[in-house]
C-alpha cells in the first residue's frame, strides 16, 4: 500500500543524462514524473525536459504543467535571499 | 491601425531590474507581455517573473502559460545545436 514511489527529480550538477535516465525509469513505473530545480539549475531543468521530450516522442511521453516559483533560503551571512524556482511535470499522453 | 505593440521582452545580461522595468511599461498598456530567453539565461527569465509577480501583487500581474522549446542554433563550428527555450506569460488577472 505504500504510494511512496518517488516521482520527482532533482537537477544538481550531474551530468544531463544521468537525471534524463533516472526520469526515463521513473516513467517506465508511473503516468509521470516532475523536474525540480533553483537557481542557476533551471535552465539544465529545461534541457532535460526537452532531451526526454525529443528523445520519446514515439513513445508518447509530453510535457505537461510547468510551475515556476520562488523559495526564501537563508545564506551563509545570515541573510535571506529569494531564489527561483522550475517545477516541470511530464507525463505519459492520453493515458 | 499599428497592432505592432511590442509584447514580448527578451533576456539577455542586462542587469534584471532593466527588465523588470520594461515589462511593467508594457502591461501598463497592454494585458500581458511575454518573457523569453534561451540557453543559460532561462533562470533570469524566472527570476523577472518572480519579481514581477512579487511586487505586483496587489496590482493584480499573475504568471500565465509557461512554454519551454528548444531551438536548433548554428555554432561557429557550423554544427548544429539544440538550445532550450523559455516563454512565461505575465497578464492583467480577471481581465
Amino acid at each position: 500500500m505504500s504510494t511512496e514511489t518517488r516521482d520527482t527529480i532533482y537537477i544538481g550538477k550531474k551530468p544531463l543524462m544521468a537525471y534524463v535516465t533516472s526520469a526515463l525509469i521513473q516513467l517506465a513505473n508511473l503516468p509521470a514524473v516532475n523536474i525540480k530545480a533553483r537557481g542557476l539549475s533551471i535552465g539544465r531543468a529545461v534541457d532535460v525536459a526537452q532531451i526526454i521530450a525529443r528523445k520519446t516522442e514515439n513513445a508518447g511521453y509530453t510535457i505537461g504543467d510547468i510551475k515556476i516559483d520562488s523559495e526564501a533560503l537563508e545564506s551563509q551571512d545570515g541573510r535571506t535571499r529569494n531564489v527561483s524556482t522550475i517545477d516541470i511535470e511530464i507525463k505519459r499522453s492520453g493515458s
